[in-house]
């Protein structure tokens, strides 16, 4: 790591020569494979974009010039250029794997979420404008993020400014998986004639246009580079690099590699799991359904391998998987337009990217009632990034009317749902897919989904009653074993399998023999499924308590200090009974 | 009417000679006139797209053939000629203004809000592949819908497909107002050389293209339709059509005329509002800052008119004005980076349309913690359509951490509001426009508002307490002068300006002499301020009573029986006071 401890800035950066730039390159490769060997992080990107960061320092001047990395898959080198090698040489993982302003002047916005820097990009340059500064301001974005309709409405905005405005197109051919759609063909037509073919996206839009094809020779980048720098224009700049760069498996298998666990150089191959896990059975069943010869459409927006979907599976599916490419809303659309059609479309999303997808969710799903299957992965208290929390999609989701949003608990539960709501009709259903063992106490499963908003009760007990939520149906048995074991109380305990309804008989039934309700749910608690028990039984005199996340953008903070914070711990939740029903019996 | 008489489907418009059609094409435009007279509605983009209809009716079999009319701004043609011209000549204005599958087969989604329809029409077109079925497939779209980001995803993933697909844009050289971005300039090239220039967005992304200039001769318009009738690849139609097209001063000024408040043919010409309202006290108060040289931007999303930004208004500001064109999720991060660079943007949205923007409010905006202000306009309850409702704005936005969502009540609040938000440089700002009268009862506001979740106590009672939410404070007022009358009780009365925020110590302190809060919102209840305050007292004896709208798309039901519905009348939550407190008693 010669080079890479000379550089503290970008100002060294600029002292070097051009031999000593590309020894500065293998020291970065280093760095990347390091990190993401010690604690996993996105390996593809940040090996390809090595030479650009590199040249971009050299040539630009942030942080008064501004850099903003689309979806920070690509941000390593910066990172490390910028002050912050530690967090790849050093093992110092409190530097954490995003854009973040918070760690460094030289980051602009917090981003974790795809296709927003030329928006981002858009604005910076107003301000500058309007303030009479003369900076550049530079967005760098991925081909795989240009499908996103936020990246084409930055670009048709950014077309007008009349000052200096860069794109940089970061094209590895790929997006997370492969791309899908017809801008992919342009981009291959752009690469194929050098750039000089008529037919040119960005220049319909009204941008200027460059295209580089050596996108990982320092030397050009900076040649490039330097011929646009302070240009008083828009201009997208398209360079051509190669994904996995440098790192051999890499380079070879460019999917599997995008992001990767820890401990990758020490197997063999990175290979896919093969346990049974809830992405396999949902799989299972789509391609039963397929060899039924059934309308299933299974749907992706550009993330098939974290939802299970693997190369073998899409070549099963056939011309019945579709992948839109990173944009939700469109696969939202898509999806109700299926069901209205006649198909039977599973759309797979994360909680954290279903944010995008409200007014689609609201309008061309649940307005229409299309009976569209939409399930919704990694919902739950994490301790991932604040870009990626898992925390918002129920009151995202369950204060839209129409919709059926359920939360299974164990592996019958939800395939039984997913049965139910692929072979109905009448609405629009999401499953939050539980992060719980497959196996659960309650197998057996005859419940009739159809009959919307029925609970289901697991104990028939007295004084208190927990409402255990999917994913927290296991708390709610812990503290029920700890309320009889420690106040000699037998608990009710009950799964709401419905987060978008409630059983008001039972939960009127409740109240002859109950004074205290306590809900648990695995996400925040505003907007959420507690307050909804608590409005229900407001005005009368049960006693709620809710237990779930705080409204908080909280930052890799481990799963166990997220818990204490949020009081969501057997000992917390018995001491706050013992409280409130000591209140009640004064 | 002789013409449209004897048109009760499709099928009758196939029957007639290119001069009936013409005739046909008369009595439509006096529909359209007739019914936006009567009711108000969709004046300029129907008028321009009359002709179109009657060729894709005369051409196609509906509802065979599929159409998705984007937005139904220019819907009212297909109305009146499948089967229901009542609602435009013989005042039956059951009919609404939008596509609507409930009222006819010949409609095939619900549809209100921009820029949806290409992924509709992908969804049933992979639908129609997947069940070996033959039909075409048709999105209808306007120039000004192709700004918005789901457009664009939705093209690029239908030039994928190797079936039929047709694409019909209807450039009327305008959007609601003024079309803006790079975009608009490739159309206008277009346009220049009848399609025949070779910078062709459509065929970027990989369509076949034709051009037709006479987009509003029928002749023409058929003869083109037929030619690309059961085409088996995907096509885009771009006709060139008159908005406002045989009423002159529709021609003449098409953005007044875009959409008219009934009995616009009376007068004289139509005329701005000249009268005080929250409309003009905002740009009264940007042109102020303008006019200080200071760094504002206002901002919308495509839809100046209904946000008071005429004509005048944008000239004044000059720079300092951005409509970004319709693309709300654009429009969220660019204020959110304009924040960030120094400037002092204000971006104004209504309710309904917010909507667009989750993932923008929550990763570009709140995340970042950028002090852009953004108001939100017509959330309420009301009789508008399903499409357009505004009661979801409190559940979307207030379960967003750190975003501050304000409720003011009168003019003295609201500029207050809006003056510390613009001046402060800490948070995001939301800002709730009333929906109330300039005055109010209580004018003075000396109210800090840097010091959040500080409630307004209006006046301290005993027993119940009312927490009237904005536009509700008006009810709150009445229903505790019928407290005082009818139950001899002083309830308290408080403004919870923070709809973000708890005022812990007010709320625990209602706990020594009250036992009755009520809440009052004007919005959907499920995960709404109510909910909240529910929350906070569920585990304590005080009784909380939520009032708000009920989970659920109403459409066009008018205001008095809404509020019905919602048990939101004085009455009503009388005589639901006196049984909780009566309850209390026993």
């Amino acid at each position: 790591m010669e080079m890479l401890d000379k550089i503290n800035s970008p100002e060294d950066v600029k002292k070097l020569s051009l031999d000593e730039m590309k020894l500065l390159a293998q020291d970065i490769r280093k760095g990347i494979i390091k990190r993401v060997n010690d604690i996993g992080g996105h390996l593809g990107p940040d090996l390809g974009i090595v030479e650009a960061t590199i040249a971009l320092h050299y040539v630009f001047n942030s942080p008064k010039d501004k850099f903003i990395f689309d979806v920070s898959h690509q941000c390593y080198p910066h990172k490390m250029i910028t002050g912050r090698k530690d967090g790849f040489i050093n093992k110092n993982y409190e530097i954490n794997g995003y854009f973040n302003p918070i760690e460094s002047e030289h980051d602009n916005f917090v981003i974790g979420h795809t296709s927003t820097s030329i928006s981002l990009a858009c604005g910076l340059a107003k301000a500058r404008d309007l303030l009479k500064q003369n900076h550049n301001v530079i967005a760098l974005i991925g081909d795989g993020s240009l499908s996103g309709g936020e990246a084409y409405e930055g670009l048709n905005n950014a077309a007008e400014l009349k000052s200096n405005f860069i794109v940089i197109v970061n094209d590895n051919e790929m997006s997370i998986a492969e791309n899908h759609g017809g801008l992919y063909r342009n981009l291959e037509e752009l690469r194929k004639t050098k750039g000089n073919t008529k037919n040119n996206f960005f220049k319909t839009l009204g941008f200027d246009y460059i295209y580089l094809e050596e996108g990982n020779d320092i030397e050009a980048l900076i040649e490039t580079f330097k011929k646009i720098k302070d240009i008083q224009k828009p201009i997208v700049v398209h360079i051509h690099t190669i994904k996995g760069k440098g790192y051999q498996p890499a380079e070879e298998n460019k999917e599997l590699y995008h992001w990767s666990l820890a401990g990758f150089l020490d197997k063999k191959e990175q290979t896919n799991e093969k346990n049974e896990t809830y992405l396999s059975i949902t799989t299972d069943f789509l391609l039963d359904k397929k060899s039924k010869n059934e309308p299933v459409v299974v749907i992706t927006a550009g993330t098939p391998g974290a939802l299970g979907f693997y190369p073998e599976f899409r070549e099963k599916m056939g011309e019945n998987y579709t992948d839109v490419g990173i944009c939700e809303e469109h696969a939202v659309a898509y999806a109700s337009a299926l069901a209205k059609g006649g198909a039977k479309p599973v759309l797979a999303l994360s909680s954290s990217f279903i944010q995008r997808t409200y007014d689609q969710l609201s309008q061309d799903l649940a307005l229409n009632k299309s009976p569209a299957t939409i399930l919704v992965y990694w919902g739950a208290i994490s301790s991932m990034d604040s870009t990626h929390l898992g925390i918002f999609d129920i009151p995202l989701i369950s204060n839209i009317p129409n919709i059926v949003y359920l939360a299974p608990t164990n592996k019958e539960e939800y395939l039984a749902m997913l049965n139910w709501s692929y072979n109905q009709n009448e609405h629009p259903v999401v499953i939050r897919v539980p992060f719980l063992p497959l196996k659960s106490y309650d197998i057996e499963d005859k419940t009739d989904y159809s009959k919307l908003n029925k609970y289901k009760m697991i104990n028939q007990g007295e004084k208190v009653a927990i409402l255990g939520l999917g994913n927290f149906i296991e708390l709610g048995r812990n503290v029920q074993n700890k309320l009889k074991e420690q106040l000699n109380i037998n608990a009710t305990l009950i799964k709401p399998y419905y987060i978008t309804g409630i059983d008001e008989d039972m939960l009127n039934g409740l109240k002859q023999n109950h004074s205290l309700i306590i809900t648990l749910e695995d996400g925040v608690l505003d907007g959420g499924f507690g307050e909804k028990i608590s409005r229900f039984y407001s005005a009368s005199n049960m006693k709620v308590k809710n237990y779930g996340a705080k409204k908080e953008f909280t930052d890799r903070v481990p799963l166990d200090k997220l818990y204490e914070m949020f009081n969501l711990t057997e000992n917390q939740i018995l001491q706050d009974t013992k409280e409130i029903l000591e209140l009640e019996l004064v």
